[in-house]
């Protein structure tokens, strides 16, 4: 509906102009030019009029003022193209335009054209995302913070193990997307319901040579009224779209005036607000929340969608409309995932503040266990709890609380205590999840790229065979 | 995303350009107009700086094009509106433009008016839609048909009992948008975060005087935070989806082959398929099928939205979003339903021949009503349960079962058990609900159109005062 | 699904027992009795069969466990209870139970006494939350904290300021409840499709009287697809589940170690980790975040039930349960929401140490109004800006910037200065804000339990007009 | 919440119980069994420690009443189970209970071995499901019946195409299932927030360990904040729930009384209506479409659960709540489906019979294709058009408008048009599609069930390693 207003400053992933009418009608032709190759190969239509229908297959070709024109007054998709294709086509050969076909045949596959497009767009951003993240990770791997659960202090952590879990779900979302492509990447080319009747004798033959010259795979099933393949797709990019907001909501709240830990990319000259001088808002996370929740918005209207009745009915249409919008929705957060990740500044010193916020309390597990070693754990449990609690309760120290603790001074030193309660002796194996995230996450990414090359067919393999 | 392909047929209810850019600028604007001409009322500003600056509030007088370039530059939605406004009303006045207001205050209070004249377009329309379906319920007030309950022939109705259902849940749809228009029709004009701190000693009389001009009432707590009144609208235009959804979907079926007892208005020309010459295609109940799906998935976003952290977050941006889509969608939505009611065409000899398919059974529980008088119950039940069971497994007539049933002859005459057997004898008060319905929907229209012109103020008193 | 582990603390609403089977059951009974005893003062039927019918109403005179082996065995969800009914008045008036009706007539009229007494205890809980949130408003009124607006310092407000804008939200569902209740009760027997034909010539007139008998409001059209006013209902409950999200996840931030401003009531002895001694979690506002969003999430598909194809289908029971799961859960969110209410822990000292984060830079605003009186809006804005973004990004202190700022001191003094920046000097009317929405609270409370004791018949008045 | 009134005579399909209290706390019983013999074995404890608290580890062995109580009493869902096994395991080894773990390592990882349960028992039903479908389809391959779209006649089909397609889908959805597992299946033994500090120098093979002994795989970052292996099963179930609410769909359309081709099983004795003896109604229909759109609507709730602020928040417990009610439903819904694609009647004489509703219109593609080639695709398009179009307008007999047309006659004798018109003629592929489909889905249905023997290791392997 209403543009960003961060639009300005974050790339464009170009996946809105993949769904825009033109670009999705030359997918369209580029199906008709299959269709047409594919059945004169076949000896259904002359070898001339295969290639004659191919060759007009190009959005510059036609007169496109028409089409527009005839789909207003046909209220029909698809028919008005058509009619032009065949016009530009003309005689002898413009009799054999969509020979066989229905209208789904050629806009879904067609449009299945565009998703593989935005699909290998989002998986290769993600990558990108990916090696940004783990850069971050890396380098974050043993700034000590405060870990927190339910909101509040639980034991430290270090930043790049936070970072670690973000990179750990997106690099899972990669994985399901390649998983889902071959289910995705089919051509359904079955005539009026799917029973390949009007191809005659050929059968499902026609089906096969259109997919081979597309890159894609035959349906199985050529149904008309199949759609799990997009609804999956949809559903990945909700979760897909799940872990960024859950991102984009850290970052927020880490960059909160009482947190201060981290910022967002604020670019100098940026206006927070137009009374209050001092703002400085995180406009990139709140963009990727607001984006995202409209995503997740997208999936029940997918999942209802797949209630197709019969043969086919118009259904479709709207997951096709819900898919399309989450795939541009996908782009604008993902591109916006890496801004964040690449920029974003992290203040160690503040950290190491807030660490200090509980007076030590932080540190109580380890006090416990190291206590419950000596006197037993439930006993360590009771007595650190008694002090922590009182801390909390009356704002008094935990660290004094515990030094004034007879039945601890007896089994650990002020030394000891003093270690125990340093935040940074005790992150654990964070350091290296962090590192170890990081190697694998580069690992992934790369992997990416080899799977988007090795299917790397360009999506519009018609012309280059006709050529 | 897509365009409906029944746009070039149906009217355009004028929503969408409501929400578009530029009219929502004018919004803006009218608000600024009231905020310098009130606060130059309470003396906060000259009097001349009030009139210059309402005077340059028109979109006609800014170059729009440094609003474009000065949103990409600082990513901030109204800051370079107010600049553009400053640099145009020029010195000595310019530096009292947006004085002591935050953005917000102008943005929600200028969509707020774009929202009324949405809500003001849906009333009216809906007010049609009743109108035409108050007709179409009164003359088909006689015409029988089967009454069906899980898919199953059930008692015999009228087509206008059917439609007065309809009529019913729209009526109250009206009610509701009623009832929630002044909670809708409110201005915030609080300052930063709401507390009128930047309007001094003012305080809240700044607000109660931009709401007076604008035609809208103050917020009692004039809080960023807040939202319930858009989502409460939102869900008002689920409930209407969902109404007219249900009776796309029973127009959708009625019009299938095997039903054939009303068809949607097909046009001359319209082409139904690319392969398939005979289809005659339920077009507008499937626009409307998926519209309200979408609709109706706009709910929970708006829900989600009312999670409004703090004094303030992007949240209502999401909110308004949400709601403009939802507007716009309802709009096409009455102009498609309208279309169906004004011009349907009802079929009452398929809807006869369909009552027959069960052979009598339709009018099962005439019988057992009867026959229970006579032999009580339990036995009439009993016996016409065992009759029509039968009839349904062994594909034999439930007439001519009752017929040979000699429970039955010995208590009923064959004339008697032919007039039980007329659908048409026992629809009860079918028809009186229909004229008594259609009666009711009228008058509830022409309350509409009454409240419409009532509260019908304009939406940019502004000017009318000032001028 | 699993309980809440805060039940044992939290006080029962008291709505679940009223969806439990045997009331559920106790209800249809007692709408059969209205019937039976209305269709006796029409002469439908004998008035001793009236009065026998209406005294066999009861559960406690049924076996139930009959019931439950009928349903079983039946797959129907009422008949069996009938069954049961009629042996029990037995002959000669047994075969005279439900006379006329279907199932739905009683399933949903009796479902809908449930609601009413579930509407009720909703609506009363909510009007205690109110009062309490009024104290805690009147109280906080002058509680000076940090305003914010997307995570950052904005400029101050008071506590009892933030509580008004929930009050206020509370409020309007309070009243959408009361303007929805003679919508929601509603009486639904017009026999199997909704014509009256079982009732033959007294047509409607059992219906009248049967609604009158129960409190209830006839149905203008008793069409059993008709479900708008249940979906309405649930509407009402997500918008309700927002506020209190809304409100929960606003306690939760202001809880969390770093700001400290309030604590939700933490029993002592409560354990908030099995490892972690130190734990004081937000429990009742993680319930009531989980609680709610569940209520949010039943909203699209009680939208998605209003789709009732033909006279009837099974949709309403899905409507229902959907609604049915809303109150329960309501409920559980108001009991949870007034404890937070009546017991939370406010923090004055430590909002004061929050308000110092920025250095001066919350007052940012106050400063550059002043300074704008004296040099200029724009010209203020840049000075103001410059120091505040600087301060920012050096982690230096705005105050001290400020009064380095040659342009500011020819213009202000130090002591001006100060109270430019003293936090508490500008709070706007926070505290009159916060004290009259309390009042008007209070008096939205006192006015919802004089709409329930003017609306409260009790919910089977079956047996008091028997009686 | 309310019982599905079908219960009586549908299987129970044995998930509800695997997310029943006693059976969760054993699972937890079985984390911590593994975790104290994995501690004992790594020396982090003593051996015998080890041994007493894995035989402890029953909840035979407890008294759950005081667990129970204690719940009440912390609100904590894990400590007073703890303390109960401390308290059996005794004196001296019971200190060692859960050394080092949080709570949501114990809970977690043992919620995951119950949906490890549902999930085999879902992919285990849904491999029966297939091959009664595969049957079904194979027996309809031939059984000729009318292609709808949009609710119209397109062209003939057979009914195993028809379910050929459900197949298809359904056998995509066990795919998606077993590429999940590995996912799903993960243990999280990462103490507090995942560092594993509270496992010292054992760091991270303390998680190894657990996770071999129950047959998990341990998480690359046991971050408690991590969820979206659980949301993509949820999204999983939600996928299916689509396409069984599809199915649903079209057997209770084409078991409407208008269709009468096929009827899902209605036992004898079953009532169908408490007023209306005729009635037979789609119960299993009814049920799948309600409670597949109770799961569709769970989705989005567990999509706004990966939302996990910090290093953990409650969420985990909304969407493990949202997942086993998603679980549950599932298999409510798979053996409804099983039922009704192993009893479905199928009509085929009535299918032959609405074959003929379009007086042969049905066929206008095959005459159009077959005149094409005569005298040109536009042409014999405009002669079969008008045809059509009239017999639809003016109820006229499509065949009889045919005969008349002197453009047709000239080039199709009559018996060549009677071929033409003849429906069983003109099914394309459907057959071959119907059966090879259905050979397909056994062999995935076999595969199913060779990859549920291979990954068979049961649930709680600890005590077969202890033993």
């Amino acid at each position: 509906m209403t543009e960003r207003f961060t639009a300005g400053r974050v790339p464009d992933a170009g996946i809105a102009q993949l769904f825009a009418t033109e670009h999705r009608w030359q997918s369209w032709l580029d199906v008709e030019a299959a269709l047409a190759l594919s059945e004169a190969d076949l000896g259904m239509l002359p070898t001339e009029a295969g290639d004659a229908i191919s060759a007009a297959c190009r959005t510059e070709r036609l007169d496109l003022a028409r089409v527009q024109e005839g789909i207003a007054r046909t209220s029909h998709p698809l028919m008005p193209l058509i009619t032009e294709l065949t016009r530009v086509v003309g005689e002898p050969h413009g009799g054999w335009v969509h020979w066989g076909a229905t209208t789904q045949n050629i806009t879904q596959t067609g449009d299945v054209l565009v998703l593989r497009e935005a699909h290998r767009t989002i998986l290769a951003q993600l990558g990108r995302v990916m090696v940004s993240l783990a850069e971050l990770t890396e380098q974050s791997a043993e700034v000590v913070m405060a870990g927190r659960t339910h909101g509040q202090h639980a034991v430290p952590i270090t930043f790049g193990f936070k970072t670690a879990s973000w990179l750990d779900e997106l690099e899972r979302h990669g994985t399901r997307l390649q998983e889902l492509a071959p289910r995705l990447s089919v051509a359904i080319i079955g005539g009026a319901v799917g029973t390949f009747a009007s191809f005659g004798k050929h059968g499902d033959r026609v089906q096969e040579a259109v997919a081979d010259r597309l890159g894609l795979r035959p349906m199985r099933v050529p149904a008309r009224s199949i759609t799990d393949h997009f609804a999956e797709f949809g559903c990945t990019l909700g979760l897909l779209a799940g872990t960024a907001g859950r991102i984009a909501r850290e970052v927020y709240t880490l960059m909160k005036t009482e947190y201060g830990e981290v910022e967002e990319p604020v670019p100098a000259g940026t206006v927070g607000s137009s009374t209050m001088p001092q703002k400085r808002n995180p406009q990139l996370c709140q963009d990727i929340l607001g984006i995202t929740a409209e995503i997740r918005a997208l999936v029940p209207l997918m999942l209802e969608s797949l209630h197709n009745e019969h043969e086919a009915d118009h259904t479709p249409s709207g997951m096709f409309d819900a898919l399309a919008r989450a795939c541009i929705l996908t782009g604008d957060t993902l591109e916006r995932l890496d801004l964040i990740a690449r920029e974003l500044v992290v203040n160690p010193e503040r950290m190491r503040r807030n660490l200090d916020l509980t007076g030590g309390a932080i540190n109580a597990e380890t006090v416990m266990l190291e206590l419950g070693t000596k006197i037993g754990r439930q006993r360590a449990h009771d007595i650190v709890y008694q002090a922590a609690q009182k801390s909390a309760t009356d704002h008094s120290t935990f660290s004094s609380l515990l030094a004034e603790e007879p039945g601890i001074a007896q089994h650990l030193t002020g030394a000891e205590m003093t270690a125990l309660l340093d935040p940074a002796s005790h992150i654990g194996r964070s350091a290296d999840i962090a590192r170890s995230t990081a190697t694998e996450g580069r690992r992934a990414s790369a992997s990416i790229h080899c799977w988007l090359a090795g299917t790397d067919r360009g999506h519009s393999p018609v012309r280059k065979t006709a050529g």
